[in-house]
């Protein structure tokens, strides 16, 4: 394709490797670019540079994070008994985002899955164990994706932490909220039905 | 919303400006760029600034261009009796794509548009009427695009190059190749009608 500079055909080609982000899109993006100011692009890529020269991970979760401990760890007001486990940093934000979660993190850095090549020696295991030999943790919540690799991997967990004092639960699976029954899976729907409560 | 990362936190602001781009995808982009290599990331931010430091205009045809003038203007095989007047770059590329043109372009910079206030001193017209003025133009293909502020640029421009020696054409607008005439609209099957031509 000729774009009549290659510095922005270079660009496009960048873009359209963002997951998500088709080559239409990606030229629509970079047409974009090269109209606002000179400042908001710039901006852009400072922020991409600053990304990944400052940010780092946090060596107790795991979590990205600007300092040592990240503020999360750092933070007194959280309970230090209750360790949720998930695959990546975005989990940290969704589960953040839900606004009633207290307790810590710990971000594995992926889920099990032989085909990918990721192995348990792969996720942050050992550094789990450590945190759990205080014996402070008395529960693992583990939030790993409803997908095979995520049930694979919180099956590995709980049999790697049964026996060291802190109870491990996983997190319901069921109908989505606001979602239609006639529109869930079938495994979905049967987790439903399996992970029944009592109506008070 | 909590990013753990102020950084991260701005660079998801950023990507959120973007068109098309809603927090979701920025969130899921800036967490890519966490993920993948440095030198990927940081090879993206480095285009988005060569971009924006070395891709000029063309001075004759108004196109983004990395030479003066640009490759498209400085190329001998190009017809110079005919001349394409689009809105923007990106159309450029669109018309190139087709592949069977073979003349000049003439970019306007936009479309008059009195809402927006963009009149006809902020476009491109006194290097239109410039490059009228040698005579060697003898076809202007008004390109802008199908729009009420494309039409009446179009209608400005037959109005302005009037008596100027060249002929003024408009691409046909009518049904799109491959599309359902069910599911045409008025106006589109309007101008495909008036637009009739002899079958062969």
């Amino acid at each position: 394709m000729d774009y009549s500079s290659h510095h922005l055909g270079d660009l496009i080609d960048q873009l359209a490797r963002l997951p998500g982000i088709g080559r239409k899109t990606a030229q629509r993006l970079a047409f974009h670019l090269l109209r606002v100011s000179r400042e908001d692009a710039l901006a852009l890529a400072r922020s991409i540079q600053r990304v990944r020269e400052e940010v780092g991970q946090c060596r107790i979760c795991g979590n990205i994070a600007e300092t040592q401990p990240c503020h999360l760890c750092a933070d007194p007001r959280r309970d230090p008994t209750l360790l949720c486990v998930v695959e990546q940093p975005a989990d940290v934000v969704a589960v953040e985002r839900v606004g009633s979660y207290r307790g810590l993190y710990h971000v594995l850095g992926g889920a099990l899955s032989p085909l990918d090549g990721i192995s348990p020696q792969n996720l942050r295991l050992r550094e789990l164990e450590e945190r759990l030999s205080s014996g402070e943790v008395t529960e693992v919540i583990v939030a790993t994706n409803p997908t095979a690799q995520g049930e694979a991997t919180a099956h590995f967990l709980a049999e790697l932490l049964h026996g060291r004092g802190a109870r491990v639960t996983r997190i319901a699976r069921g109908v989505p909220v606001g979602s239609d029954l006639e529109l869930s899976d079938q495994a979905t729907l049967a987790r439903a039905l399996e992970g029944r409560r009592e109506l008070d």
